[in-house]
């Protein structure tokens, strides 16, 4: 059992595992699941070796139908073959799936689940894309954290090969593909001693090939047909069993132990939860804390959703149980319930269990799902009037089905250090702060995990960079809420966003700003001040830009920012921090020259100089907050655009959106981010009037 | 309620409705689906007016998806938009799908439904490709009989817009895309009483336009996505309302009855089956007769399929119902039961009754579902050890899930007149019985139903027609197995097929040889005579390759036969059915020419002529069956190929099969056909050795 302790994302677990356990990858790039590819790609460019002593190939194909076909082309002829995909992605490959598993070719397709394009368009997670899958025939395995991500993608790789089926390993978009956490590594010569080089050689003597030759994907008529579709059985009534004796082999090599269906919680429980993803851990965490305070409170974990095993999902089950709330991350339009929902109550019912079953959609789309949400979804089942088919999350003012969240729920059972980032897209927030991540997990003892949240629309707008670090395992797939420090990059930040919404008494706040003493005052909101002053907040400023200026390095702000937040926090010896933060300049930027290279190590070094600590004025703590910024008169823009600008597009009710998405058009007027850190000023000594400058503005303003 | 009498398949009966509702059909041909293509494009170019008194576009597109494409387009645009596909087409269309539902465009898909390709392709029917869009937010319909396809086609274009949810209406491919049924037509000034034109007109005023202009299709984030995505709730909890008041408005113009969920039997029933598609009609046929025998039997038909309104369903069922089976034209392996299963389920669960419920499969690939398997389905539920999960129609020698057949049940409720022909694929024989079932139901007041059996080899193999006649509505959508004539087109088959197998006593046989006196009497196999005999079946003889030699008509010999079988089965005086026959010779032929028209009336006139009774001598009731073909000592041959070869593969049980579909390599070898009506000799004379002939023979014989 020899493992590094490692602080990757969820797509790069995946990835490492796939990559070491097949021969090539076809591939098509889709959001979130690219970066398999690319970790895939890489490491194939460096020629490392699979745990065959290959060096894995990978073939981009002209779309995910074609990086289907050509897997199962590649499969047909005996290659260990896989690929990385989510939503449209997916869908693509739908036809060749079929054929896939109805020629029981082993194989694992790896998805970071994504939200299927409806009214809209989006990039984020749920389950609506392996759900439109799930009757190809391909088993379906669900990791609901980084962790598992690793583990469940060596158990899918073991499992398809003893079982002959195909599978999908799926986690949660973003949530979990993104997601940088602190993991253990699983050794690749401990692969080698669990993998089962036996039917790794019976694949491949099965294979097409001209010694002894055989015709596959024949045509088939209505007398032959049914009968040979019916001959598969045997093998899909035997997943099941693969996958729990993989559990065992990947237990014996880790010490970690899945199962397909994990119970969790109390051994009489009355309430339980049925989950799979990365909402699972949300639910376990909860728990752990309302069990602590007297509650009877369970969680059934899917790992294997299909085949979906009813008698392990029985089993599984505390005895004591009286309701079961299922839920889903995806909407099915039409049906009663949704696809858990189903073979929850189908399962139940072939064991003639008498329990209460409820439906409940959440996290479509990457909403978040927190302890709150958890804990009204528990209090629904006990309440005196229960919604069935409810939705959590959001506030459905149409229908009435959705929770309210009565309770605010931080299970802090763990000692963690919270940290927000305010960045501006493009700055080199996210980047610095995976560094930063990475460095405090492997110069100290602590685990870490960071999440990102960006919008599609890239470059330039707000990012969020979500940092907790401390001594145990983060198994936390939500946003930070309970904040010990937070930076703002931007200062126009405090009048645009809530910026200090859930900051703790004596937090601290690092704003880079150019503002000083009553200009500071002056600009600060009132509600900022007051916040600052009342919860006793220690408010730290730097000119990030000035200084980034001065050492030639234009708009980059990210190394004196990242400089700055470890010296305040004060969790390495500053000296130490700063070695580190130089070492990882090193890495980005060691190619591009020494001039390079010293203006980015002088950013550390002068960060420390230029911090400076704001005294709070007492009167702070007597403002009243009356601002209301100004804005237009539009209706849309009052009660849609704005709140969205604000991040407050959460609280936005289901009655605020046209049910076909429909939007009205000329809207970027009211748009306007007023982030710019510095303006142009036409020169008219330097104009050649080449008209260049109307091409360039992205705003057409010129 | 103007209607006339039409005898004409389910896709005609579909692409009628379909033209005349919509304004635009963005097409990609697809077996079993293209004739409705064809039927609305033939229309297009007659310049035949839609209910609106334009002339609808066909596009033809590269692919299913590129035609799903178009066709969201010209929806977004505000055309009224419609196209016919089945299978992996229908899995091409699955993204714009769910594009189109999430922006609530109504719409129209015709679906044959059709195998989805697994361990083999399939073009026959089941609902494996249909099944696979249930998540997509598509309302879907189900057809269970060609006048069905004609009426809910209706009810589907009405209901779509009425509701604003897209709508996939779908019936079996083949058995009744390709199935010719006597229907009563709807008159289009009927159609035009109770079309929705307000809603037509809401509809293209929401469209894309520059006047008001909108943007839609959007991309969003985890903010807002949920919530916009549950903004549609309402649309969907009205669809059974809306398809309801659909078919009240056909029910005014027609006087049939629809409901989303229609029940059929007794009153007080225990025992029902809930199913969709043409096997409704199988079971309904089949209750009929067994209730007269004191069953209380009862079955739930599905219109409505999605959305599934629970609450109808649990209504529609009799209060004492004890034991449900539901029965899915779908596997879906890895699930614990099929789609419609688990809709039941959950359905009950939710209403809190107790049923005891079983799921079983049938008809995969349009295998055959008849009266007798109904029965074994019925006894299943009642038996001391029923199966739960059972296929029906195969004999799963593995898992032993199959129902055993213990009671052959033929429901002769009304009096059909029953004609099977095996024809020769290519020699025009079920062409020729397309125009006999129409001159039957258009020259007498019989309904008339013809199905045709092929295989995917198309030209060359066994083709099967099945003819059914009689007074009332012809409601058996399963092969005629009460057999009182029969026609074979080949005298090879006679020892190849079991030719006579279910015909009646005092049938009547046509056989096209030249065979005569003795040589007849020696070619003929004993179980053929013997059973000739015993039977007292009538043998006629004719040599109609002899005839159509001499008129000039090369191997056709569809119009002798077909004269020959008006002769046999007097249904028709015969002065008039040859006029009818030379009618639809001229349609068929008059474009040719004088000359081969001429032809073509001569074979219909030297028909009668040249037809002979066989007087059936005495020691053919006195021998003894025991021929068995030599064959090839190749086991593969033996169990498998031969069965086949000899139209009996329904009879090969699971273990028969590869479960992966894999066969043997080099196997043609084994399938000597000879059919040849005539063999070519060489003629060293006349030879330039040119050598095309080694082009020309498709088995490289020379």
């Amino acid at each position: 059992m020899k493992y590094n302790k490692i602080t990757v994302d969820g797509n790069t677990a995946t990835a490492n595992i796939a990559y070491a356990l097949s021969e090539i990858a076809t591939i098509y790039p889709i959001t979130p699941s690219s970066t398999m590819a690319e970790v895939y790609e890489d490491l194939s460019n460096k020629n490392t070796q699979n745990i065959f002593g290959d060096v894995p190939k990978v073939v981009e194909m002209q779309s995910e139908a074609g990086a289907a076909g050509a897997m199962h082309g590649a499969l047909a002829g005996g290659s260990v073959a896989t690929t990385f995909t989510a939503s449209q992605g997916l869908l693509l490959m739908i036809p060749n799936m079929y054929k896939i598993a109805g020629e029981l070719l082993p194989n694992v397709i790896h998805v970071s689940a994504r939200t299927i394009a409806t009214h809209a368009l989006s990039i984020f997670g749920d389950h609506s894309d392996v759900m439109s899958i799930r009757g190809t025939g391909y088993a379906m395995l669900a990791s609901s954290s980084v962790q598992e991500c690793q583990d469940l993608a060596l158990a899918a790789h073991i499992a398809t090969l003893t079982s002959s089926v195909p599978f999908v390993h799926f986690f949660d978009g973003f949530r979990t593909s993104h997601e940088i956490n602190t993991i253990k590594s699983i050794d690749i010569e401990d692969i080698k001693k669990i993998y089962p080089y036996n039917k790794l050689k019976e694949f491949k003597a099965l294979a097409l090939n001209s010694k002894t030759p055989h015709a596959q994907g024949t045509a088939q008529n209505p007398d032959v047909y049914f009968q040979n579709r019916e001959a598969s059985n045997k093998y899909y009534d035997n997943v099941p069993n693969c996958v729990e004796d993989a559990f065992d082999k990947i237990y014996s090599i880790t010490g970690r132990r899945y199962h397909t269906f994990d119970y969790v919680g109390a051994k009489d429980a009355t309430d339980v939860i049925v989950i799979m993803g990365s909402g699972a851990s949300t639910v376990e965490q909860t728990i752990d804390y309302l069990n602590g305070k007297g509650k009877k409170y369970g969680v059934v974990i899917v790992r294997l959703y299909r085949p979906f095993d009813s008698k392990r999902f029985i089993q599984t089950l505390p005895s004591s149980v009286k309701r079961i709330s299922v839920l889903d991350r995806v909407k099915e339009c039409g049906a009663q319930g949704e696809p858990l929902y189903k073979d929850v109550v189908c399962a139940l019912a072939e064991a003639g269990k008498q329990v209460q079953v409820f439906g409940g959609r959440y996290g479509l789309s990457s909403k978040e799902f927190t302890p709150s949400m958890v804990g009204a979804v528990y209090e629904n089942m006990t309440s005196n009037s229960p919604i069935n088919h409810f939705s959590v999350g959001i506030n459905d003012d149409i229908t009435h089905k959705s929770l309210k969240i009565t309770n605010v729920i931080h299970p802090s059972l763990q000692k963690v250090y919270a940290c927000k980032f305010y960045g501006y897209g493009g700055d080199g927030t996210v980047s610095a702060n995976k560094n930063s991540i990475k460095i405090i997990t492997e110069t100290t003892d602590n685990n870490g995990q960071a999440y990102f949240e960006y919008d599609s629309k890239k470059s330039g707008n707000a990012t969020i960079s979500h940092l907790r670090f401390g001594k145990g395992e983060i198994n936390s797939p939500y946003l930070i809420d309970d904040i010990d420090f937070v930076a703002i990059h931007n200062e126009t930040y405090v009048t645009k966003y809530n910026v200090l919404k859930n900051v703790k008494p004596n937090g601290i706040v690092l704003l880079n700003t150019s503002w000083e003493g009553l200009t500071l005052s002056k600009m600060l909101p009132n509600h900022i001040k007051l916040y600052i002053a009342k919860n006793n907040l220690k408010l730290y400023t730097i000119d990030a830009y000035k200084i980034a200026k001065e050492i030639g390095l234009g708009n980059k702000i990210n190394l004196i920012m990242q400089a700055a937040f470890f010296k305040l926090i004060d969790i390495i010896p500053y000296d130490i921090a700063k070695k580190q933060m130089k070492d990882f300049a090193f890495k980005s930027y060691g190619k591009k020259g020494e001039v390079v290279l010293n203006r980015n190590y002088s950013a550390i070094d002068k960060a420390e100089e230029n911090l400076k600590e704001i005294q709070i004025p007492s009167n702070w703590a007597k403002l009243t907050s009356c601002e209301e910024c100004g804005a237009t008169s539009c209706k849309y823009f009052k009660e849609y655009i704005d709140p969205i600008q604000k991040l407050e597009g959460n609280e936005l009710p289901v009655s605020s959106f046209n049910e076909r998405g429909y939007v009205p058009t000329g809207t970027t007027q009211y748009e306007k981010r007023g982030v710019a850190t510095a303006l142009p000023k036409w020169d008219s000594a330097n104009c050649i009037q080449c008209n260049m400058c109307s091409f360039v503005c992205p705003h057409g303003a010129i």
